[in-house]
Formats: structure tokens, sequence, C-alpha cells
């Protein structure tokens, strides 16, 4: 693909059309397997349709064009299966897909897919996850400045910006298995949800083929009720949204003007084709990309939502692309922010110096709370607030202006001002910060 | 308002202006409290700011112009309620909102208002779930046909399509709760996230402060991670999903075509400005109309999670309008199927003739079912498939044509064959997915 | 692909990754010839670049994995081609992607392959629009009930609301053709807009490159202001919305129930892996499955557009995939469109049964303006509604609960009366306003 | 409002509950003045309706309740009128709203606000217009470093990045002019199109009507075609971006690590609750969250539009506040820029530190060019790559580095490289761009 918002090997893998086409003959062998298991089809049939259940058999160009006529890509399916297994065992063939129909295949296959997706993200997550703790470890005591509305506020450490990507993405790790548990389970409803086709052994055949395929059995089928898919779907859209924020600090971060972290470089990686010296943020760019389409496609599906009577019309199509897609890019996003995080490249001294560049107007809240002891917080946030304008309008330093303010002096002394002016002095309860989030991570 | 997309009373008072200002100042009271229980400010301070912070004190027309200045409504806010306590008690100024910053007091406001508004949520949904028990109760028998692709597709139950409808406002119920744990937490980490103000005892504040206000207290500050409020608001979707699903097949049955439910009418309900005879469906229109809007609000809140360092410039501000309203439509879209469910008309009757409107064509399946137990599954669809297209072509009751079939009749008696064309006969289990569901709900 | 929701073959190939490779070359050979042209390359080193600039010379794999390393395509493919000229004439290689940077190659590549997808979407719109012409001009006098909010209203005409499906159809067309011109236009600007690599030279270049490709040479570089494109991409956004309501209406016309219109029918059309009888309306779930995917895709674009500086981080990259698939979806939701109303089955008989099923109501308005005439619109109004509620309860039809009412046959005489139940008699200027569209209708 | 992505007070008055009621009484002053030039209602009967049209005559609060009841505002709109018309003339009630539905009331009532609307807007965006050109060409020749994904690229000019905010500002002023002329429309159709209410002479009044209202006259009703309102907002959300992208720019300017430029400050603007040295960009972050949210509003408006037969269930009434709220955020978001371009405060001193901050590695492509004239580009690019890293790696300006290199010297002296690190002289045709633009607008 000439694109690079690139999924992961594994997701493209996981939401192929063969493995779209292998997920639903899953299915369809799981319920030869279970009818035979509850006596309903002969043992024999079951055989011959669960050995004929092989992506590898089919032909996915005589498919996809069926498809298009049929309207949805389990009717062909059916047809060719019904036709392989005649070859095989003529009177087998009577048993495939017995009693099903098509959303009962297709849908089934999905959580089968659902379930492999979200194992291989669950995987990334765990080094992510690693990894910013190793970050904010590290950086427990790393002075940087903390920025608010995109201007310099004051200090912080890398350690708590760290801590607080980790947190969001522990939350992601536990929201994720929460909607797995809800989207992972069987569809098994026949026609209109009733399993009249099966007699008084619907139920039968059900449990049994929820046992098969290891998938939780519903209360009843839920053909047009598809929250399911839609709170799993809006639980990777909470972690496209952390990826982005993560991606977002980084490229900020790494602007020429700020120079504090970078993501990691590497032979073609990064350059630009008519500037020599450019390093892009090609990971950040990409997450931040996911961040930006993911949100319109978990609408989408929350929109598709009220469909019609027992199958929708269009809503249901609606979302046949469109979680595969959400899984693509997440698993994008994801690997980027996996490997950016990895590799990143961490400046203190920069750091240290971008804390010095206001020239002491970081500080402003610390005086203030100092001041406000003796003279009230708003009238030390007036006071201080002329003082900084004074400081840009001369060009001096913070410092300076208030060491010659006897509304200041009267109550700090030349000592207090200076352990005002330093910014690792003012970090209030950061590290513990850290500390609590470090100790709330399950390392599952 | 001259919008009927009207949200609950009980709703918009907890997001109107005075509500919002009230909600802030529940959090600069307990602030107070807190910091006083801690020794950080005098006792006598906090009984004056406590006192003081009640919204009718407030001008909120002043509010609103500053706000637009000032850029958020907290700053604005704090500096009206120094000079008011000051009034009272000069020295107790000094200690207003000492140590926080705007964003604590709006989002630990915001988080005030959730909880109430999730509470009068869940009060209609206890409602929404007991009739819709009912109905499922009382119509698990209640044959009627079963719909796919809008299209007459086999016979199910009413009972069954409101268990379907109960099971997902069940499961709306679960994830709402869920959600509600995460978005309801106490937000208090000072400028930048640090407590720098407060120095050592930032976390005992904390602490206190959660205490006092009955929140959570998180790991750490979350300023500029959304995840949390997101998780909710997405919650809120799926059940604006849900609600419009229910409307969706509401209005369907109710078309003047099909006539099987309607809307409870009423003096001035639904009718038109120049047709006497109509009876719109005007809950569900209602509800239609915020299960489109709903998930593009959803998807403006994902879309706002990159938020810039330790605080967002403009995603942030995404949020203040688009949190409260959807809560409002949520309301509104859930007051009206309370309403809608619990007047609903059923008729009977009609289900009945509108299972004989395709002179059997219905009971294709049940016949490919029983004939494929002879000649196999494919190829007695095969078969059918040609009867009906025989039926429709000739206007002859699929049955008729069947019997002239010899394929058939060797196979199926006309008893067998009579038998197989009573729709009541051929539900399946759908009257145990009844009971499963009812089983499973939660009284709570 | 295993998905109905399928692009025609033409927009497919398009937007294939080869196309898109295609595209970039085409601008690389442009480029080669238009700085020949002014004597900034040799005409030699052109002719050998221009010869090179075939995709089928590229190794597309390779690409696709360097593009994943580079962070967009146009690197590696300034690489390759580079390689590749030097293999046949290596001096030449030096003038290759003379000036220009990655952007340039890839949305004036873009550019080619916008109005190659908007060529093939007037094609089949220029079909639908005959199609529709014919029947609003076929059925202007085919009398069918109108629905309001999906109840019975008055009667109108199948010519009517294909008229209104037409006059849509034509505004899309006028409002693409205007979006093709603002969005078919050069991009070319060098590292950041200036040129600044061909000193003097830029604009000469830009103009003599223009020329060679048949594009509008635009005030400026437009690399990050986006409008252009989501401008195009709204106005494809209007026409699958338009498409959508076409759809919706056909399909519930469709719905058993009703029985009005069909979609054609055909072998393996819409049917369903187990019910035999089933004729789902597959081309219309297609179109209102695109009218739900693409105007979050047209959001996407939109929300994308706050592009950093002189190119965007992430936002650009958003739109890489985005606006091919609202070409892919728009041009299947049109096909299927087309196709659907070229062989649309309408039963004038059926909808003269439905003008009949409320045994008079949908005649009130019409009662209520002959009353409103004697004793007010309002009071009118009153009476009528009072005869619908009886007839209602009573099954009477309304003409007799009205001609029972003295209040009524005091102003109308029963053959006045019988006159106002005539709904082939209450049409209005239904006809003139189709002749009004068909008139209107450019052939183009 | 305690939110400041506060609209306009003009476009707050337009769209108020108010202005809404009044714009539909507009309609029905018109109606009875269009039906009495025809001849069909008293000449006096109009005279009483059009003097009862004043929105002060009616209750609100009433008009809200009865609203909910009744499902759109204009059902109560009509009754309250048509008893105020009968309390000052009795007989001329009859003729209230006569031959109209309530959709029409309401959709031409829009249509005049939105006129209203978008001439407040267009008078926002000369004034921006006016202020981008003089900014463009004021700092025509004003070297500042462009900037690609984050990273210094090149230099351009202040004067070029205004001049692409103007171009596209223009682009929106054509674009809205466009839609502005499709959307402004009479919409007259009575209850399902066909004027069936008025007989013969239901074109003669829809005539007259458009002329009284100075509306445009469709060719046909276009109740459930939306197309023309949602083209309009997509006009209005191409502004809007154009607007986050110039909020965008100023935003990331005004950093304290850039300081660039910067938003107008003032007493009480863009302070902090807590610190007192902050002055953050308040106007920019308007518009950046009215870019977040517009987006979604216009994806609500395209996503509704597929309506039901001759009136829309949920569709339609989802627009109702949809609409509103797009023209409040544009209005927002306009004003603030206006408000930031008219008081922005440029700083060139620190663009010409900024062009020095990487010590020459932003001048790489100038070299590159020059000694691809002798070794072709792609050499040339590797070459120079090369030295970039190690200027890095060394701490060293580039020049240095190259100057040190024989594969440089050779082709290129010491004054030649000298000439090449003068990012002044590396604008290529910025200017002659500025040109263009300010040639091309027009002032309207």
């Amino acid at each position: 693909m000439l694109s690079p918002l690139f999924a992961t090997e594994a997701m493209s893998a996981i939401f192929s059309d063969r493995a779209r086409l292998q997920a639903m003959l899953d299915f369809e062998a799981a319920l030869a397997r279970a009818e035979a298991a509850v006596g309903l089809i002969p043992a024999a049939a079951a055989d011959a349709i669960v050995r004929t259940c092989l992506a590898d058999n089919f032909d996915l160009v005589v498919l996809g064009r069926e498809t298009a006529q049929a309207g949805n890509p389990a009717i062909p399916m059916v047809k060719q299966l019904t036709a392989l297994v005649a070859n095989v065992d003529a009177p087998a063939a009577r048993f495939v897909h017995w009693g099903a129909t098509s959303q009962d295949a297709m849908d089934t296959g999905l959580a089968l897919q659902l379930r492999a997706g979200l194992a291989s993200i669950e995987a990334d997550l765990q080094k992510l996850s690693a990894d910013l703790a190793t970050l904010a470890k590290h950086h427990a005591k790393t002075p940087m400045i903390g920025r608010t509305l995109l201007q310099q506020a004051v200090p912080v450490t890398f350690g708590l910006k760290a801590a607080g990507w980790l947190s969001a993405v522990e939350r992601s790790r536990t929201r994720i298995a929460e909607a797995s548990g809800v989207a992972c389970v069987l569809q098994f409803g026949g026609a209109a949800g009733t399993l009249a086709s099966l007699g008084e052994r619907g139920l039968d055949v059900a449990a049994e083929l929820a046992k098969v395929l290891a998938l939780d059995l519903p209360d009843l089928p839920w053909h047009s009720h598809r929250d399911r898919l839609v709170d799993m779907a809006a639980a990777l859209g909470l972690l496209v949204g952390t990826l982005g924020k993560i991606a977002h600090d980084i490229a900020l971060l790494m602007q020429t003007e700020v120079g504090e972290a970078a993501e990691p470089a590497g032979p073609g990686r990064g350059g630009s084709s008519t500037m020599p010296h450019k390093r892009n943020p090609i990971g950040c760019a990409v997450a931040l990309a996911a961040a930006q389409r993911v949100p319109q496609l978990v609408a989408t599906l929350l929109a598709a939502m009220p469909q019609e009577h027992e199958r929708g019309l269009g809503g249901w199509h609606a979302e046949w692309d469109t979680i595969p897609e959400i899984f693509l890019l997440a698993s994008g996003a994801l690997r980027q922010m996996v490997d950016a995080v990895a590799g990143l490249t961490i400046d203190p001294a920069r750091m240290g110096e971008n804390l010095e560049a206001t020239r002491g107007l970081i500080m402003a809240e610390a005086v203030m709370m100092a001041l406000g002891d003796h003279i009230g917080r708003l009238e030390a946030h007036d006071l201080v607030e002329a003082a900084c304008r004074c400081a840009v309008e001369q060009d001096r330093h913070l410092r300076d202006v208030l060491a010659q303010d006897s509304a200041v002096t009267a109550h700090l002394s030349p000592d207090a001002l200076d352990r005002l002016f330093a910014p690792a002095a003012y970090l209030g309860v950061a590290e513990r910060f850290v500390q609590r989030v470090l100790a709330a991570r399950k390392p599952r």
C-alpha cells in the first residue's frame, strides 16, 4: 500500500479477505460439529463439512463477484461450500449451514476476527505500557516546563508526563478487555432470531456451538442490536485518542524551536525529497492521522445502530468495512507509538534551557503563592502580574523586577526570592503522582 | 425552546448556566473545607468561603461577558467569589481558590454535574427496563412477522422483539454504570498537574477534597487526558443508539400500511397543521433525531482527545458545550421512549393479518427445512425458491403450488404441509430467549 | 473484495496503488517537460525522464515498504525514478524531481486522479438523470399516496417523486462541476511554497507545468490549505446523500406491506441463504450504507483542515485514504442507483389500493379546505379531525361519517363530497412541478 | 452563557427563539399578502393577518410547551396566530395559513434566517479579507522560517503566509455566496408538495409569495430533499476549517519558544486564575474549538439527508438545532479571527533569530540545488544530508562543515557558499505569489 498509515502485518492478516472467509468457514465447521454433537446431523456429514472448511479450497475472485450480486458474502460462500462438500461426500452436502442464516456466519466470524485482533493489540499495549513505566520511573525527577494552551506555565517533570500517558494507556487496556467480553460472543439466531429452523433443538445447538468456538453464549441473538460491536469500536477509539495525545505531545516537543524529545531516526526514515536536513516525526504523523480518522469511523457505527426490525438495511452493511478499518488504523498507530516510545530521545539539557527561556516568568505562580500567604491570593496575583508585564517590557528577569518592589521585599527576603526561582524546587507532588501510577499498573 | 428535541426538565436544570456555576462553587467550597481540615487555611476563612459559594450571589450576565474575555468561566467566577468573600470577611478572601487552577474547578464541577445527570438517566432507564420486561413477558407468545432488510422473513413474536430491546437497554445500564465510575472523579492538579502551589500538602488536600465531594481520587490529575469523559459520552452514545433502534422499530410498525403498534396519542400530540387525520410518531422522531445527532457529538469528543501538553488549546474548549448537549439529547430521547413504551398500543389482530399477507411465502424456510431432511438443504432451497416465484407470478398461495409438486408431495403429506403453514408453530425457541432475557435482568 | 459496497471497476482502477503511482509519475514527466521548455534542464534529460515515468517500471512492493519508512510515497518514488533514469541516461538522472517537493507530486497526482474520478461519476450521473427524467415524464399522472413521517398524508404522483429525485441529482451535477474546477488544479510550490529552488524561474515552470497537465494554475501553492479538496469531497457527500434519499424511498416502497415499487431482480441477486422467498433491496442497502459512511469521511477531511504552517502533521496524512474511499463509495452507490432506477418495477395498481387503505382519511385535508371556505380553516380542521377519529373508532369510511354531520352537509352536497374523495382529483399542480423540473434539466 | 465559544450578538439574535418565531410569522404574513394579491382571500383578511404577525404578540413559553406536544413549532404558532387574528377580525381568522403546511412555514422561515446570517458573516469576512490583504502586502518581504511537519524547513515570508490565509478566505466568500443562492429559496408545497389545497392556483400563489419575500422560486418543493441546506452548511464548514487553519498557525507562532506573532492582549483577556504571567491565545482556542465541532455538525446534516418520502422522520428534526449551531459557532470563530488578525503582533526580529536557530541547516536545500547543477540532484541531496548530520553531531554551522568538504568546494567558492546561507536571498517567487493573491482579491 502506498500509504504509510500502515496497519501491522498481523492485523492486516487478521482482516484480509481470506481471513474473513476463513472465519465464516470456522463458523460453518463448528456448526456442523455442534449439530452432530446434539444428534441433529450425522457425524460423518459433520466430518466432511469440517474437512472442507478451508479458505484455500475457495475461489476468492468468484466469491467477490457473487458477493456483489447476492448482497453479502455468506450466500456465495454457502453455495461454494455446499458444492465442495458434495464433491467429497454428496449426502453430507445436505447439512451445510443447517438452520443458520447469513448473518450468523458473518457476525460469528467477525467475533472470531475481533478476538484475534484484540489479542494482537493487547500484546503491543503490554510493550507500550512497560516502556512508558520505564520512562516514567527513569525521569521521575527530570524537570521540564509544563505548557498550557501552548504557553509555558510552571515546571513539571518528564516522568509526570510519561506517567500521564501510562495511566491513560492502562485505562485503555482495562476498557478494551471489558469491551472484548461483550463483543466476542456467538451470533446464532437463524433467519429472524428464533432458530425456528432447528425446532426445539435451537438452544442446545447454540450452547454447543458456543463451546466449540470458545465464545460466550448471549441471552438472545443480536442481529439488529449492534451495541456490542460499537462498544468495542468505541474502546478502540479511546485508545487511538490516547495514542494521538502521546503523539501530539512528542511532535510538539520535537519542534525545532523546542527540541526536548525526538522520535527515533533511522536510514530512510522521516526525510524529505527536497530538504536534506529534515528529520520528520513520521510515527507521530501516522498516529495523529489515525486519531483524526477513527473518531468518525466510530460515529459511523454509532449512527448505524438504529437497524430495522430483525436485520438492518444499510446500517448493517455500513459496518462491514468500517470495523476492520478501525482495527487496522488502531494497530498502525499503536505500533508507531510503541516504536516511538521505545526509541524516544530525551534531551534533559534542552529541557533545562527552556525552563530558563522566560527569564523567570514561569515562577510567577510560585512567587504569588509565597506572597499570597501574606497579602492574599488575588492581590498577590495582580501584583505579580504587573511585575511580569514590566519584566517583559523592559526585558529583565522577573526576579530583578520583584526585588525592587517594596511590596514584595516587605515579605520576601532576597534568599527567599532566589529559592522561589528554582524550577526543580517547585514540583509539588509530581514524584508521588508518578509512584501512584506505577503502583497501580497491573503487569497482566 | 421552539424545538421538540426537548431535554427533560431535570436534565435541563442540571446543565443550566446556573448549575454549571454552582458546581464550580461546590468545588471551591469543598476546597476551602479540605484545606482547613488539613490545616492549610484558617477554619474561619473556610467558613466564610463556604457560606458565599451560592450561585444566587453571582451576576450571571457579568460572568458571561467576562468569560468571553478571560477565555473560561472559572477566572471571572474566582474573581467575583473573592470580592464577595471580601465583603463578608476580608481576611478570608485571601484563601479563595487556594492552590487550584481554573480547570480543577471546571472539571470537578463537571464531574458533579455528570453524577447528577447519570442518576437522572438511570431513573428513567429503570422505568423503561421494567416496562419492556412487562411487554416481553406479556407478548411472549404473540406471533408477528419478522422482517429483514424491510422484507417479510419468518414469524417471530412481539415478546422476542421487546426482549431484544430490553437486553440492549440492560447492557446500556451496565455500561453507563461502569463509565460513571471512571468519569465521576476528582480533578485537582493546580497549574500544570503537580500541585506545586501546595508544596508537600497537595496529596493530603486532594484526598480530603475527594472525601468532601464523595468523588474518587484518581492516580494523578488528568487535565489533558480526556478519555474518562469520552468513555462516558460513548456510553451515552450507545444508549441513544439503542433508543434509536427501538424508535425505528416502532415507527416502522406504526406505518399506515403496517399498523401493528403505535405510540400513545393525546390531545395536541402528533397532529398536522393541515391534515386533520394525521397521528405522527412524534416520540420516535425525537429519539431518531437524537440518534442522528449524538454519534457526531461523541466523535467530536474522541477527535478532541489529543490535547496539547498540560492543557489543551481548542480541544478542551470543544468539550464544554458538547458534553451537556449529549446529556440533554439523551435525556429527551430516553424520556420519549419511556413514554412511548409505557403507552404503546399493540394490535395482535393486525399482526395476524400481516402474517397472512404473503399467502404463505413467509413459511418458505419452514418447508425448505422439512424438505431438506429428505433432499438436502440447498436442493430444497432451490425447489422452494422456484415455487415461491411461481406463487407470486400466478398469485396463488404457496401451499397450493407446493401441493401440486410431486417432488414435494413425495416427502410431505397434505397434513404435514398444512402444519408447516401455521406461523405460530414456527417460532423455534423464541419463548425461551425471552425467558433468558427476563431472568438475566437485574432489577437494581 | 468480500464486501458488496463495491466501487465500480472504473473507479477502483482510478484509485488503485498503481494509478496513484502513475499519477505521481505523470507529474514528474510533465515537470521535466516544463523545465526543458523553459530551458532549465536539457531537452534530452527531459526525454529520458518522460520515457521512464511508467508505473510498470516500478516495484510496488518495495515502494510500499519504503513508504512506511519514509513517511510518504513520493520519497521512494523519486528515489526509484532517479535510479531508473540513471540506468538509461546517467546525466539525465540529475534532473529528476528538479525543484519540487513530495507534496507537489502527491497533490498534483491526486488532482489528476480526481479529474478522472469525477468524469466517471458524471458519466453515470448523465445516465441516472436521463432515466429519472423518463420516469418523471411517464408517471406524471400516476397517483400514489404521499407519506409524511411514515404516515399516509395526501395523494401525490409517482412522477412528482421522480422529479424531486431528478431535481436533486441535477443540483449535484452542477455542484460537482463547480467543485471540480476548484479542486483539479496544479500543486507546485517546492519545499515550503516559494519555489525558491528554481530561483526566478519558478512561476514560468509552474505556468508551463499547468499547461502540460491541462490543469489550472492557482494563485499560489496550497500545501496546507485543503479547502479545495474538501469542497469537492463535500460535493460528493451531497451526491451520496441524495442517492441515499432515493434508495430510502425505494426500499420503503418495496416493503412487503407497501409493494409499490421494486428494485430489479435477477439470478443470484438479493436472495437469502436460508429463506427461499426473499428478494432483498440490495442496491438500496449499498447506497444507504454509503450514505451512512461518506458523511463521516467528509467530516474527517473538514476536521483535518487546520494543518500546521507550510505542511500538516497528521491532518494531511488523514486525507490520503479518505479521499479515495469517498470516491469508491460514491461510485458504488451511484452505479447501484443507476441500475435500480433503470430497472425499477412500478406497480400502479398497488398504488391505487394503498390510496384506498385508509377508507378516505387521506382526503381529510381536501374536505377541510372545501369546508374552510365556508367556516374557516381552523374550525374546519377541528371538525374533520373529530370525524376522522370517529371513522377510525367505528371502522367506517370518512365520507360516510361526514355525510351524517349536518355541519358538513349544510355546506357540501353529496356530490361535492364524492368529488372530494377522488385522490386523482386532488393533485394540485404536481404535473406542472414535474414539467418545471424537466424543462430545467440540462442534457449536458 | 458561561462558555466563551461565543457567537456574535448579531448571530445570536438571528437564531434566537424569538427570531425563529418571527421568521415563521413573516412567512404567514407574506402568504396572506400573496393569496390576497391573486384573489384567493380577501384583502381585508390579509391585512388583519399581516398586522398580527409580530412575535411580540405571542407567548413563547406556551409555544415551547405546545411544540413539545405537537412535534413542531409551526402547529402551535398557527393555532395562536389564528386565535390572535380572530380577536381583531373574526372572519380573517378563516384564512390564516391557508393551503400551507408546517414545513412550509418552518423552512421558508429558516431561509429568511439564513439570508440574515450569511449577510452578517459576509460583513465580517470583508473585514478579515481587508486586514489580511494589508498584512500580506506589508510583510511581503518579511522573511521567516517555513515549517513542515512542525520542523524548520526553508525560508518563506510572513506575507506569503498571510496571502495563503487570504486566498482561502476569498475562496470561502465565493463558495458561501454560491451556496447562499441555492439555500435561500422559497419552500411552499402544502401537505405533500402538490399544493393541492390551493387547487389550480398553487403556482400563482407560490410565485407571488417568492416575490413578496424576495426569495427565489425553486422548480418544485424540497421538503425531503435537503441538499440545499447541507450545501450551505458545508460552505460554512469550509470557512470554519480555514479559520481553524489561521488560528492554528497563530497559536503555534505564539508558543513561548517561537514567539513570532501574538494575538492582541487586553485587560482580563487570556489570563490564568493561578499563573500571573500567562497570556493565552484565547481567540485561537475558540476558533480551533469551532473547527473541531463544526465538521461533525456538517456530517450530522449530510447523514440526515436520506429523509423518508414526502417528509422525514427524525432526519428533518435533527437539522433544527444543528443548522443554528453551525452559524453560531462560525460567527464566533470568525469574529475571533477578525479581532486576532486586526490586532496581530508580529515580531520580525524574533523571526530573524529563529531563522538562525539551526545554524544553517535550513539552507541545506539551497546548497543542494546549487551543487545539484554540478553533480545531480540526488547525489547532492545525499552529500548535504551527510553534512547536516555532521553539523548536528559536532554542533557546528552547516556552512563550516561544507566549507571543509572538497566535493563541495570543487564547485562552490567561499563567496558562493556565503550567498547560499542568506535566508532573504532564498525566497523564490514568494513576493510574486503575494501579488497574484492581492490582484485576484475582489473587494466586493
